[in-house]
């Protein structure tokens, strides 16, 4: 049935993934390379993932009381300096306007790379008793940070995200809410994404630059790449302190704030299209996918093509019904190949092919993109079985990323091999070690692994022993070369 | 029933309306300004009203095939440069990146003032042939514009808005685009805010630069001034000559495209504030209040307080079945008068006071926030009812600012009766001009009105005379100063 046609040829993701993956994001029409140097165009098929993934988020935001505001784009230069660490690990990375109305500005306005710093400003003159908290405020924005090479989704130097700046009483508080934005984090991506991770914390060199503590989520990526997923910070007093936000006690004591941060970036969409890719395109998980059922006529001649659309017009109205996201592909003088290859490119999770056999013998034909399989259901059924083959996709690519990560996760106690591993095919290393930064520093030196992750789940050892320096050690890390 | 504390002193609105504005806006908890010169931060409950435009908006604009993207903050100040009168017309504008990643950069970067230039460049790799056209491309994202003074929500340097970008193959295609978002424009301000509004064509003088033909919705503010609401711009083969932005025809030749861009922004929600207020504070319409019904629990001493509790919370039970936005305010520790002060100045159309009268009469008494009116419903019937005088406060609004509209819109003739009503009590003038840019200019300097819009429906005049220079002129023109 399927006609010749010049087919686009793209990169093998079995070759190189990096040079697949920004041969597919083009090819899928995600993305593209904006004007200025590391920007990036999201194109409407992309952001409609993007708005898929707000929606879930910021559902789960209000129902837990999160509500939406906006804060300026331009910080003042002095602000931004106010809390020491966070300035110094972001002074590289800085965009800064100097001119504005045609003169040049008295003070440089930095344009946010991430808005601790405006937003608490802005909450010392509004939080004021303890009646006022939790202060629980969300914002979904745009953030600058200077890269030197662009890598679509995963490092340019805009990127959308959510940032969330939440206000307690105690310090207990402020950690529930971590715990919180954590499993939201978690949940949107194994439950929507399709992708499992490890959530826990961060290593002191890791942190979050103003952060007592990080936590993340961390996603293995299919070259043996760890990807951090999302991030929520205790802050601890460490801003509150800086910037004077203070509140009245229940005792009627003046104390300074206990603060979080947490925020999930359209990085995270660079994540899910590398890790359900294949040779033929992206593939999509279906909660996320713009299209879910593809249905493409192919008519026989002339002869019945009027009864044929609405054979098709038919089960696309049953489809709309049951809330599944259809698309009738009516391109005029596109051969049928070509439209195949079209939606595969574009990882649309389930293709209808209907043709005259279909129309007569009332069935309908579907394969699925992430497995190529082919299945034949009676007319009557089909929103039934659209819906149950869609959530089956969804299940079966998250059991094959998990099966993934399970393969490419290594329990390691010598450094030999953990060298070996990390030289060769890469991949998850849990291993023991004494938190002390300078073993940190000597394996990312030797290997360009870092640690990824302390896991929220694990089990404390008993006697165990530094990977790097054989000291005892008692916690397990993940490590990993990171993107 | 009300108890006494210490009330808020708000400025009268009928003193002076930009006082009470800045005020009220404060007060209301809807925005604040923000540390740098020139910007405001959205807070949750102005923000909240937002969302609703937004979700209005973007539901239209998605049934009218309109898709969402997102593009650079940075324009290289090159790209900008390209479409002439455009460029002339924001460089006083313009904001300006000279520095990042810590090194002076080697062409600046323009943080947009609105995305023409930018998402041009990126089409003209996209669009090939006419099977490309239309194309339909909105977004939703913040823009800045260098302003000395600061005006919440009407005039601040950064602001939020939605800019719709499309591509036809003919100049009639693109005008029925420019036309259909007039009309969205037009009924969000009608049916959602409330506010009137006169749609119709600018001057060339205050058209949008870079634009063929400008198309706006204009209100009239309670001062006598006009609010232009939304534009609507036919960009004509302006920025697709300057780009060469083409298309392969139907007939296999390559034409330059048809465009148009139209804009919608938190400017409306300034407008929102300023038409329905009063002494009291904001008042909002039930569309967009983020709460349209609150409830204040009124205890009366100890007994049957647990019992009075089971009632408010099936009541707001009963409301939230219906889809009716309710908010009980349960605070401890503030008298009854400071919960109906805060909800005056927050503006919520409706206010029930539940106390053991109304439980054991199985009543409830409420009152509406716009006229002060005092309504007594069965229990049983609350949803309905509720429903009911929601819609009718929405109407009642829209009908108040309606006759404000009609009786402070005055047809003259004669140009003393103009400058006497501009020198006075301001308002909307219609009169008939030649469209002479000179005799524009002298109104402005002599009376401080511009040129509003020529409106859409006005029938033209056979014999009528420039209002300014006496020469014929068959067009009506609405006059009025400007925000």
């Amino acid at each position: 049935m399927q006609d010749k046609f010049e087919k686009k040829e793209l990169k093998k993701k079995s070759v190189s993934l990096s040079d697949w993956y920004s041969d597919v994001i083009l090819k899928a029409e995600l993305a593209d390379y904006g004007p200025a140097k590391g920007t990036m165009v999201i194109r409407p098929y992309g952001y409609a993932i993007w708005e898929t993934i707000q929606k879930t988020l910021d559902g789960w935001f209000k129902a837990g009381g999160v509500q939406n505001a906006y804060f300026p784009l331009f910080i003042p230069m002095n602000l931004l300096q106010k809390e020491k660490s966070h300035v110094a690990g972001f002074s590289p990375e800085l965009w800064v306007v100097t001119h504005g109305g045609g003169k040049e500005l008295t003070e440089p306005l930095v344009v946010r790379p991430t808005s601790e710093t405006i937003m608490y400003e802005m909450y010392k003159r509004w939080i004021k008793s303890w009646r006022d908290l939790p202060y629980l405020i969300n914002q979904w924005n745009n953030v600058v940070r200077y890269e030197l090479r662009t890598y679509l989704f995963l490092r340019t130097s805009e990127f959308l995200w959510q940032e969330g700046h939440t206000v307690h009483e105690t310090e207990g508080q402020a950690m529930d809410m971590v715990f919180t934005a954590l499993e939201w984090y978690r949940r949107v991506y194994e439950e929507v994404l399709a992708i499992p991770v490890i959530a826990g914390q961060k290593s002191e060199s890791e942190k979050f630059a103003g952060a007592k503590v990080t936590y993340t989520v961390e996603a293995l990526m299919p070259d043996g790449k760890a990807l951090q997923g999302g991030t929520s910070h205790n802050l601890g007093q460490n801003f509150s302190k800086a910037f004077g936000l203070t509140f009245q006690g229940r005792d009627g004591k003046e104390e300074f704030a206990w603060q979080t941060s947490w925020g999930f970036s359209t990085r995270s969409m660079g994540g899910l299209f590398l890790a359900h890719g294949d040779d033929h395109g992206v593939v999509l998980p279906p909660k996320v996918a713009p299209i879910q059922v593809v249905i493409i006529p192919i008519q026989g001649g002339d002869s019945g093509a009027t009864d044929l659309q609405v054979y098709v017009d038919q089960i696309a109205g049953d489809l709309e019904k049951a809330n599944i996201r259809v698309h009738v592909d009516r391109r005029e003088g596109q051969s049928t190949g070509r439209k195949f290859n079209d939606w595969e490119v574009k990882g649309v999770p389930l293709r209808f092919e209907i043709g005259p056999n279909e129309k007569v013998q009332k069935i309908v034909t579907m394969t699925k993109r992430n497995t190529g399989e082919k299945l034949v259901f009676s007319r009557e059924d089909i929103a039934t079985e659209t819906g149950n083959q869609l959530e089956a996709i969804q299940n079966e690519l998250y059991q094959v990323a998990q099966e993934f990560l399970q393969k490419n996760t290594f329990e390691v106690d010598n450094y030999d091999k953990f060298k070996e591993i990390m030289a060769g095919t890469r991949g998850l290393i849990k291993a023991t070690w004494c938190e002390n930064a300078t073993c940190e520093a000597k394996i990312k030196e030797e290997t360009k692994a870092t640690t990824r992750v302390k896991p929220l789940d694990a089990p404390e050892v008993t006697d165990g022993k530094c990977i790097y320096c054989g000291k005892p050690a008692n916690s397990i890390w993940y490590f990993g070369q990171s993107y």
